[in-house]
């Protein structure tokens, strides 16, 4: 079955932007380049929040990406879908348990941890992989957000990078 | 100049205990034993806050440890020092400026964020180094809590442990 992968890049201190949804302290460097772009070729849709979508649509992403179905949730917003964005009110757990069933690469939840957070809590997500940062951002939009319950990990890759950032993947231990 | 060092074993959302100050998540290896016999040779002082202390004293560890000299501080908790255990009203970041002009091994600021945070805001902090745990604690007593700026880090050691803990380790660049 076709994984819901979680992630990103993050501070050390668990923000993946500052207040202002800013996130120009994250660093490039040819290793990180060349890992996003094996990445990248293992997704085919991603699924993302109403804020992340204002984010995107802020930096000029808005139209999503070409080869991968984007789907946006959110109760409030009413848009036209698009070529490559389809605007969802479903319940973004029975959307994401659907789409894992349904053929397929791999699912990327993108964003703060709002949506994610409904996700991890219904058991959905099935890996973490996160590009943590060398700096203390101090205050910021949580990659992980409150949750119910404690959530087991399975270490699958350490990897330290040429800029000082460690990337870090988990397979979630499911309930 | 000795060093003041501050960190931990965390969960991956940033928790270095749960909610009620239980910490029973925390693994142990060989090789985090020998890691722990190491770092527990570089240092010679303590400083923690009440909330630590008051953990401590619960866990059965309020009388210090032999060869350590522990500074509990508070402005409102009145208590005679112990052989190993110092109780001061001072500022701490007034006590770790001073510490760190006196000779001796490094100095371990342990304990919840809310001591080192003042400790980071006055840049009074040298190093970082946390013991990731592979879970979510969902909640729980921050490492890392709010601050009113960006500190950056020089990642020193990134080390997979054997039971799928990663060490990190960081320079801090002070200001």
């Amino acid at each position: 079955m076709r994984k819901a992968r979680y992630g990103g890049a993050n501070s050390l201190d668990n923000f993946i932007a500052r207040k202002d949804d800013t996130f120009d302290w994250i660093m490039s460097s040819k290793d990180v380049e060349k890992m996003l772009g094996d990445y990248w070729k293992t997704i085919d849709t991603i699924v993302m929040g109403r804020r992340t979508y204002e984010v995107a649509v802020a930096n000029g992403a808005g139209g999503g990406h070409a080869g991968i179905k984007t789907y946006v949730c959110s109760r409030t917003m009413k848009k036209p879908n698009t070529k490559n964005v389809m605007f969802v009110s479903e319940d973004a757990a029975d959307l994401v348990r659907r789409l894992k069933e349904e053929e397929g690469k791999d699912i990327f939840v993108m964003g703060g941890g709002v949506l994610a957070t409904s996700l991890f809590e219904a058991d959905l997500i099935d890996e973490i992989a996160i590009n943590v940062h060398p700096l203390l951002l101090g205050s910021g939009i949580p990659l992980f957000h409150e949750m119910s319950r404690q959530i087991n990990l399975e270490l699958k890759e350490c990897r330290q990078l040429t800029n000082g950032c460690v990337m870090l993947t988990y397979n979630i231990k499911h309930l």
